[in-house]
């Protein structure tokens, strides 16, 4: 298996299908964000007189066409644990003797990583952003169409009250709304340097280093580097598990809805091999599979947070394992909801 | 077992000790915080003229003094699943047939147990924060005491370059700020009557009630019941469990740091039923345990977010089990943290 | 607080009612059981001839009769975050000078708590098992007295086609019948010393001591010391959530069977303080929660057996948090069961 | 994203590199085990007098070269939430009306997807198992040859006693063996028809064509469908996390005993960017992420053992997106910690 493949889930995989996010997570994204990260320092280095004009313009070429040679970047992977090193090494290969040792100055491979990250994380809220607003409008013409007609509260698996679709619908945009006011803006730099003491590794410039390099790449100003503090990390899964989490509530409910003798909703179905007369609230399950899934995976970030001494190998690598599931699978939940609201038709009754 | 016995963990209750904030869950800090929303809510009604005073007179007395049977209770309990519909009825019948029916009016289970929940959550982190105050001066005579002596940096498990413990320590003391800065501060009412739909259940005047309950409880005030939207407890217990996070960072670079071929610090130690040489870092192990304890449970307490329908037995008692040892297990660490770090001193050698 | 006291969880505890077993977690069950594991390696000692006839006396009379200083042992505890070296100190001294270093001879902290906790977890395991009899029978008579009633097959939440109560109830009986059928039956002696090797610590005649101890103690034999592994408490941990997960799933189905507009089944219902009308299947539900709860600890549990080292008191503290969350909500898993399927009737309809 | 990419992460794919073991969770190999059910049961109707010979020979021919549509199949997956349907649409197609609706004759997907989820489970554990004698091999040349050289037992962190590298290399031998001797041999068959009631679906013949098939796939014969009860799979799993579980601690071991001041033993190291003198032992590292990441899923996994009524799509997809990680991580584990052992080389220095 090339280390491109990712993870196999067999056809299992269309759960967590989101073309838009995941191609954030493919080896390529995440190469050209490090390079990304790469040049804003050479950058901010020149811009403090710490690198040449001839040396910054090399670095840029070189960053603007990587011939990266895949191979050698999967041995160094699989050898340093890290894709940076060999990454630097190829690069500065490429670059040349006279300006190579400029490239990736005073930098380590967790300022890179950390940052590329940043960058695409960054990108991933604002897509996620822009399907929950999408949502929200869907579910205002649903309480619009349908809000009126009647439906059954339910507390404790019981029948409560009688109520109206519109009230049910009104606990799900509560929420949503909610997520939608408090979305993610904290993406910070990281630079840190070989053990996340910036100034030493940074000089005196270290600050306007690290604030242009920020300004640069669109990304927050941390005053000091966060190689073993990853709440900014955290806070970004924290808001995904809670929207999957509502959304999952909103799958849940609708499965209950659709029921075949309660009917209060008609959810798009999916056909069985066996019985063809048959339904399945596909979507609306699908939605209560992610938010498990989602949490899985979050509750794995989680214990990813601690890590040992100045960095830990095993707990930034278990980060990168789990966080990618939480981010896509929040994206898949998103276009799940809008495909499943899309698709809901009054039910073939009303309640009892 | 009565169930004011807790969750029986043999000595090892010890790991999660924590007086002051186990007392608020106990059933009679539980029930009292109960009253407080029964009597808030009264006082709240008298004030827009549904209550008259003798019956608001009656209704605080009974608060005041409340002669519950305790067994009754338990039994209730057992059988409803829920403390309320016992206690509302041991408390009517204590006011009387006169004014009892005006007790608890309008009101559903979730508005008191989700109300009582939040007082004493809030007095939970006003504990903590205190704590953590005192732990941060702690850190801060750390570093002016030791903070210059050598230590080795040390990343992926290996020696990396040499700073000081004062470096170290830093990066202990920059997320705990970082904490003490964003300490949570919503603390919602929760009113929503049977099927969570304020309005319906407390008329023209909810909003005016609500606000007065609101202050009344020194609560913040919520526009809608979020009898389905835990999104308020996910947000205290995410705050405790990034402290106790870090706290376990603490104890795990404690017991890293002491190891007897590194020495860069010596903790306060246990005793070996074997070795009597031996000098066991016993609170960093125990933080370090904690913080994987606190991260379990938050771990449930999150998939306990998702409610079928308007309330979700089954979910709603799932938090009930896994939020208090979030609360507590964090207490329990943040007391363990100030003892170790109280006990620190220089280890017999810097490094190599 | 205590350390008897245990954990606190409010009202809550009563979702993990189960007297039988959570005694054997109290401090005192544990105490006794460590006194049984000092005592039978007295006399496997006294019987190899390491021990005098008159020291053996001295000791076995202590453990009959200890005199223990409370408090002393849980300052003990909480300074070696173990309870052994206080425990030995006592004992020793009531012992007196002659005789009291016979006592614990060779042992280490961990032999004595891990057998007496597989002490324990044996006899927890036959109450489980008696249990799970039991509620076979009443399974069998359910199916007998309403098993050819109607019910509705649902595959994806969606009416399939008819069958009946029975049909559905032989989907639990099949899983819980093959628990009853393997139910752990290997509860190992641990006897290692110090760093665990059995042969430094107990000499030429350290197998014939632990085949010794193994019998009078009920135990299996282990050849080796399993200090750092946890793979017999694994064991028995999967299956009590094995258990657990078909209970839930026993909960679930009640609870959906028992829906209002289902009324496939009746189930033994709570009241609700804001609608009288209403019959709440509080012990489905509880099942459904017991189960997710059980599995949330049998997580913890798990992560917890991975020991650095020879013995890690961080992995270990962690278990013993862990471990009886899983024993004891299995266990109320079960009472709760039994009475669910006592109260099951007949619902107001058949499908369709 | 095409179905068949996988879930995305990015470089850090290589940490979950097993080729061998991936390949049979790729679409390709699941619907070829897909197919091996179908015509194993029209074979074994075949056998009973139910499908005639032509009927038979137009089933193989077509499974023998299958002409699948995969564009139909991913949106069929898509719309029916399992390959299923469309497959069998397709294949029917393929055969002609005169014999197609003889293909999948009264199974449902569930017993497709199941039986070929067992095909392949048991390909893992063959790999798996090969892989766990070499590393015994491999750890017994390791004992021979570097296993008298001393080193320290530690516990609590704390240095305990001399002992040598047998020593602590034997602690990891007795578990591995330990497994190998219980490698899980128990891949049932799964055929139980619409509702699992395998009479209904089957008729008279029902037992004699799941025994035919049992034998003709060499899986396990179960006399019941097992379409709710997962308790086969989890026991494969639970194997699994065992084998990672104790990887994990041979992982964080050789990461303890190669810290620069302790230099027990040399582990094969990778580079870093910021600091050409360290060698970090990266392999060791990565048995620990692997560990708490195949926990981290079979956490997941057993919580999708609960299927509330017939089937459950949600938890019957959430089983789908956390077995693989959990035997891919395995796979990864055994891999890694062969090339570990390979390379481990005396440190420095002895201990103390």
């Amino acid at each position: 298996m090339s280390s491109s493949t990712g993870l196999q889930l067999g056809d299992a995989s269309y759960l967590l299908e989101d073309a838009e996010v995941s191609c954030l997570f493919a080896p390529m994204a995440e190469r050209a964000a490090i390079l990304a990260f790469e040049r804003a320092l050479s950058k901010a280095q020149h811009s403090v007189g710490e690198i040449d004009a001839e040396a910054l313009a090399a670095i840029v070429a070189a960053c603007q066409d990587p011939q990266l040679d895949e191979e050698a970047l999967a041995a160094g992977m699989r050898r340093d644990g890290v894709i940076v090193p060999e990454l630097v090494r190829q690069m500065r290969a490429a670059i040349g003797p006279l300006h190579g040792a400029r490239f990736h100055l005073g930098a380590t491979s967790q300022d890179a990583v950390d940052t590329a990250l940043m960058i695409r994380m960054k990108r991933v809220i604002a897509i996620l952003q822009t399907r929950l607003s999408a949502l929200l409008v869907q579910l205002e013409t649903l309480i619009r169409a349908q809000g009126a007609l009647p439906a059954m509260a339910r507390t404790r698996y019981q029948d409560a009250l009688p109520f109206t679709i519109g009230d049910r619908v009104r606990t799900w945009v509560a929420p949503l709304q909610g997520l939608a006011d408090t979305a993610p803006d904290h993406f910070p730099l990281q630079l840190g340097g070989p053990i996340g003491l910036r100034e030493a590794a940074y000089g005196r410039n270290n600050k306007a280093i690290a604030e242009a390099m920020a300004a640069d790449l669109q990304l927050s100003f941390a005053s000091e580097a966060w190689h073993t503090d990853r709440r900014a990390i955290g806070a970004v899964a924290s808001w995904c598990l809670d929207l999957a989490t509502v959304l999952g509530k909103v799958g849940q409910d609708v499965a209950i809805m659709a029921q075949t003798p309660v009917g209060e909703i008609r959810a798009p179905g999916g056909g069985s091999s066996a019985m063809p007369h048959k339904s399945n609230p596909v979507g609306a399950e699908r939605l209560v599979t992610l938010a498990r899934y989602v949490a899985g995976n979050a509750a794995m970030l989680q214990t990813a947070a601690l890590h040992e001494n100045e960095r830990s190998g095993i707990a930034w690598s278990l980060e990168w394992l789990a966080l990618p599931p939480v981010l896509i699978g929040c994206g898949s939940a998103l276009l799940t909801a809008q495909e499943l609201i899309e698709g809901l038709e009054p039910g073939h009754r009303g309640p009892g």
